[in-house]
């Protein structure tokens, strides 16, 4: 049964391979070798072979399979026409020992009924190989800077802590190439995976949460593969076991978006009531379908672990929803205030001894000292950062401050204010809060550079109030979501 | 009756003013003077006051009200302190025809009992002196760039046609300026107007309304002036009779958000309940309170009015609410489906003798020929045009095309599919449809130019599918409303 070659195995050398051949290899697809260069793989072991062409970015070709020096090759890129796609692969395999298999061919299942004749036939083949595993095919494939491969030369070389698993090629770019210069989001391993003739969602999250490189999976969904009935179990059993926070965005959540779905991968799109009881069991969080937020919840969640993993402690998560707005401006407070209150967060107004302590601070002569905490013309003075730190008591959860950009960074006025954050954010992170500054997003240079200090400092930068504040609504429902479990488990 | 001097009147002069006297200027409030020399306003005829300085940003000052040489003045900036804020415009009238004041000074009614005597007795005043019309106090003032006047300089110097009345000085400075940094917003007439204690928001709307350079209003109100009972019911009528789109954003939506007003403007914050029956009596269109989607719909607003006023035809808002989206990706694809449908839009399915015709264009062998019509590998071909011309026909209203930047814009496969982007755009346009590029958006010199040259080209580009979206449906939530209060006029 092909069914049992899903055992919980590793993936290990899928996003480190020793060696990988591209078959074959053409000008048409140079990004992927674009990619292994650019993550400075060792490209003594980059095999390539090309019936029509002698070397491709300096690498050398072979003219078939048959050349190829080596007998094991822990990563085959395949990438022919569809037509050929099965005595390929035939082919490939009677020859050399193969661990795995990215099939970047498109035009399979999700496309006609011949292509999904096609995927039968592989799945068969694979069956009789045990020792070979597939991703694809009709996807984009491997991303993993650990492993020095990466399917596009623009993705950064630097490891981090996020994986992904996506089944969408475009999608998986995009959240790698927009993430990365948003945020400077950094991955550990990620797959773009197709139609899933082979590996499932369910064993790369099983693999995920056992990975050490690996603190949260972001995972793109947009159906169970037609091959595979028991995925759908074995997949909300993985998600109820997962460890690690899991941001999961399905396609075709609405009946129109099912519609598309089947043209895209054919997969077998589910209902939203089926997911909705899905959420409900398991620790894992719906993301809406929006990349964007997608990226914006994957920032906080990468960068909160991030902090205590380097602290060599256990995560804290939210346990309320108490907001400090500190700000300059009446009127973006007002809007604050209510943009919070109807997303659900509290905005708890000073009272009785604090509200005392406050005064005693800061006798204020202008703006308010309520919250928002509305402070301005004192943001360079020492003052600021008593007021802060006295509104930052245990009965605060988030603090947001939202800031401008600053065109001199050298100021003496900048140097001091800035002095100011750095002291508000180890406040709040001494006492284990969550601490966001809000830098509108335009087109600037002054905001450009004053954004990469921010970020280089450690600090967690969101373009505007809403984002952050519903990046923050997913910690703590994660952490409510743990906390439900872990009551459970007792 | 001081109520009475409330009638509809020019405010021509307060926004082009042949003269400007700035009482006291001061190092501090530098920003006033150079906001006048960047708009390049008739140094010769701004007047400066200084008890100290001999001279600013190399404008002579005068060292007394008495010294300044001409009787009348059209806008008088007022920035003293307010212990002598009373005292200071009695006597400038005493000595001066003064047409309008611009009081600065802040910490009036909206701050302690002190200050609300303070505008009581101003109001006073003016009521003695019926020449002498008032903004503020609490407020940045004005912008105009057909009048030459901004009170920062980083303002545009080019006019555009959108007004602004905002109680809310920061707030206002922020829609100028991330507006017109994201966007190329252009405004023709600008007021930041504080605790009203005379001129009202209701008469800026009428005299907005039957200004020429002006198309689209947006205000951000926060309650309805203490001082002024009747201002309620005026500006309920005054929005019932706005022949031009005005966009409303409210601060104190909720009740939490009402208390926080309190500390800002002093406004008498109304009840939700009230808003709600406003904005179904009236043609205006409710604002969620986030400036980014202000800012967002101000956009589309602006652009799509302007292009009917330059072919001097009526502008036509969208009467159904179809959306076709043109990208290069089935995951995105499907996304947009699910958000579009989530947000109440219709993806309709092609079907029938229109499919038919669209397969006769291009025979597909990847992608499909749905809606979103994804069309990898041909976007530079002419026959992505005549597909892309033939599915844009009356039974669609929107048309949304994703894209992602391009690194090389000589490329000559970027030229063609350039060519066939303004193709597109033309034909949409030709049957009076709207169409938008989604050009996602992150830190990047090719997304910068390409942004550049699409903007300078007359595309509308938002950063994502979803904020285009909720602004097309602004545009057709107003244009529904036209009709019925036509319908109800009948």
């Amino acid at each position: 049964m092909v069914e049992n070659r899903n055992k919980a195995m590793s993936f290990e050398r899928l996003f480190k391979p020793k060696n990988v051949l591209i078959f074959e290899a053409q000008t048409k697809i140079s990004f992927f070798i674009e990619g292994f260069l650019r993550q400075e793989y060792d490209l003594k072991n980059l095999y390539l072979v090309s019936s029509k062409e002698d070397e491709l970015s300096g690498i050398k070709c072979y003219r078939s399979i048959d050349n190829v020096p080596i007998d094991t090759i822990d990563l085959l890129i395949l990438s022919v026409r569809r037509d050929i796609l099965v005595q390929s692969i035939t082919d490939i395999l009677s020859k050399k020992k193969i661990r795995f298999v990215h099939i970047f061919t498109a035009g399979t299942g999700e496309f006609d009924d011949e292509g999904i004749k096609i995927e039968r036939k592989i799945k068969e083949i694979l069956k009789n190989n045990p020792g070979t595993r597939s991703i694809g095919p009709n996807c984009m494939g491997l991303y993993c800077p650990y492993g020095k491969i990466a399917y596009y030369p623009s993705f950064p070389i630097e490891s981090g802590n996020i994986a992904l698993i996506f089944q969408s090629g475009d999608l998986h770019s995009k959240m790698v190439k927009f993430g990365s210069r948003r945020y400077n989001l950094r991955f550990s391993k990620c797959v773009s995976i197709g139609n899933c003739i082979d590996i499932q969602i369910s064993e790369l999250l099983q693999y995920f949460n056992n990975d050490i490189e690996t603190n949260i999976v972001c995972v793109y969904f947009e159906g169970l593969p037609v091959l595979y009935k028991k995925e759908g179990k074995r997949l909300l059993n993985v998600l109820k076991s997962m460890d690690k926070p899991v941001l999961f965005m399905r396609g075709g959540r609405t009946e129109r978006g099912q519609k598309a779905v089947l043209t895209h991968t054919g997969a077998l799109a589910t209902k939203r009531i089926i997911w909705d009881s899905i959420f409900n069991q398991t620790p894992i969080i719906d993301v809406p379908p929006s990349l964007d937020e997608l990226i914006d919840y994957t920032y906080i969640f990468s960068k909160h672990i991030q902090r205590f993993k380097r602290l060599k402690r256990i995560v804290k998560y939210p346990s309320n929803k108490n907001v400090l707005v500190i700000l300059w401006s009446g009127g973006f407070g007002i809007l604050a205030t209510d943009v919070l209150t109807e997303l659900g967060l509290n905005v708890p107004l000073f009272e009785g001894k604090k509200l005392e302590k406050l005064k005693q601070i800061y006798p204020i002569k202008i703006g308010s000292l309520s919250n928002p905490l509305d402070m301005p013309w004192i943001i360079s003075n020492k003052v600021y950062l008593e007021v802060s730190k006295a509104a930052i008591d245990d009965g605060i959860d988030f603090v947001m401050l939202v800031t401008d950009a600053w065109r001199d960074l050298e100021d003496t006025r900048f140097k001091s204010y800035y002095s100011n954050l750095l002291g508000i954010k180890s406040h709040v992170e001494s006492i284990d809060k969550i601490f966001v500054i809000i830098l509108p997003d335009y087109p600037s240079e002054s905001r450009k550079n004053f954004h990469a200090k921010l970020t280089k400092d450690g600090f967690f930068v969101y373009p505007s109030i809403e984002r952050a504040a519903k990046s923050f609504l997913k910690l703590y429902e994660y952490g409510k979501k743990r906390e439900v479990i872990i009551w459970l488990e007792k």
